[in-house]
């Protein structure tokens, strides 16, 4: 059984869009998401024109701010200070990652300047504490999209015991939190863990978000589990999409298109032994999306409240 | 092998004394802590005179709040305000529980208000959430003691499965992250867990957390896991005292003395299969206050930096 990503993500939007009439029939204009992109990285303008594009087809007010790669954290706080003051600003997102040379503390200092309650990625320390508190507002993107398409693809995780692969704050972390609140008994796998496999192997509900294609086997999977491809890895090569796929699968089409494809964490032959999967794409990714053009409602309702 | 956390208390206590002394030096006066006590609960009246005592010791001025147990929220934002805005005020403890008429918002509004540089409880949702982000200053202190007292005695934690019984925000959750940020795998089971004893039997180190006396019996632990206590339970009872230690057992002669006793969440006998344990009282008990001590010189010399 596969996990209808995009389904759920349509089954979002439109509980988004009356939400989006609302605030914009009684403020007299849309929400606003206000993105800022720094700098030439290729995947970062990819993603971030798929969130205008998304935001704007929602009614959503999408703003891009463009700066060059040479910003300096200074100008980058400033931006930032300047659409917490301004009042027909709801969402600020900032696209990481940031070039290198604002480095970790000074992304850390830009990422901590925007106002919690416009934080739509739900990043900021105070959104983060409440998160692990069980009353934030406004949760991280990803880890809230899995728990969507979970319930409402009516996978129990009450009583059931997941296993996260990942301890990343945007993704492993706060996933572990969400399934925790919701009664699962969790255990969160890294780069650490020494019988990473067997570990795996006891999950009722498996997350993978390590970023490694086809890492997780069939020997990481319990036969009938739920398993839930967070993982989004670009393939260059043609020997790497055979190796992962064999020599006359359907999806070797698409990369001779192409010259490239995405894949998930998820090796292809654990579809014959779990239970319900993502695909990759159109699992976890559209639900992403979907729960930003979410948060930026909530925070506009929030903040004109 | 019993982890003494009553030396490994001593030894953190060793090395806040010269802070405390150069910060006194310094600004000429103590670091400071502000204990607000609301109400009558007779145990928290013991909390806190454990704490003002252990303070005191140590060198800080510590003052306690003592509000009768009508105090309106309103009333204990305003003390907690006038703290905030004290400069010769490093640290702000407000004991919990607070009186029941205070309710869950009025407590949360409470906490929320204690600025997170003078949260020396950790409980901030500012200080929690970067907790997860692996940068908090002010960590809460019976986990942060929980790590000290493996650390020091020598127990590995890295590479190791520790799993940890109970998900307060207390004690649970920040235990599980702080194991996790030293590269422990980490479970997490709670009251919803159905498999409680096999899942906690594979645990290299074990923590509970749930306040249930003799509740962690041998089914729970793995031979030679290292068995951590964070239960501090009252037996008021002698047959149920009896029940867990057995007729004879030398510390029938402390109830018998004192009318009562206190014990962990782990039952005795775990402790011929256990390779290390925490005994209760002497265990993590003393950690939690040396580590109020050493948050509280840390909150005084940030403020002051």
């Amino acid at each position: 059984m596969l996990l209808d990503g995009t389904r759920v993500a349509h089954a979002i939007r439109a509980e988004v869009a009356p939400r989006v009439a609302a605030f914009h029939s009684a403020h007299s204009r849309p929400p606003a998401l206000h993105i800022v992109l720094v700098g030439d990285d290729p995947a970062s303008h990819i993603y971030v024109r798929n969130k205008e594009r998304a935001g704007t087809d929602a009614g959503l007010r999408v703003k891009v701010h463009r700066l060059p790669a040479t910003t300096t954290v200074d100008e980058l706080l400033g931006t930032v200070q300047a659409l917490n003051a301004d009042a027909e600003c709801d969402g600020i997102l900032v696209q990481a990652p940031l070039p290198r040379a604002i480095g970790k503390h000074g992304t850390e200092r830009v990422f901590d300047a925007i106002s919690p309650a416009k934080d739509v990625d739900g990043f900021h320390p105070h959104n983060v504490g409440l998160l692990v508190q069980g009353r934030a507002v406004l949760k991280p993107c990803t880890p809230s999209g899995v728990i969507e398409l979970l319930e409402r693809t009516g996978q129990t995780i009450a009583g059931r015991h997941a296993v996260v692969i990942g301890r990343s704050e945007i993704v492993g972390k706060p996933m572990a939190l969400l399934l925790l609140q919701r009664d699962a008994t969790v255990t969160v796998c890294h780069s650490k863990t020494p019988d990473l496999a067997s570990t795996c192997a006891r999950a009722d509900v498996l997350v993978s978000a390590i970023g490694r294609p086809g890492f997780v086997t069939p020997a990481f999977v319990k036969p009938g589990a739920v398993v839930i491809d967070v993982g989004i890895n670009r393939l260059d090569s043609r020997e790497a999409a055979v190796a992962l796929f064999g020599a006359n699968h359907a999806r070797l089409t698409g990369f001779d298109e192409r010259g490239s494809m995405v894949v998930g964490d998820v090796h292809p032959a654990v579809e014959a032994i779990a239970g319900a999967m993502t695909p990759v794409p159109g699992g976890v990714g559209p639900l992403t999306i979907a729960m930003l053009l979410k948060n930026t409602v909530t925070a506009a309702e929030s903040i004109a409240r």
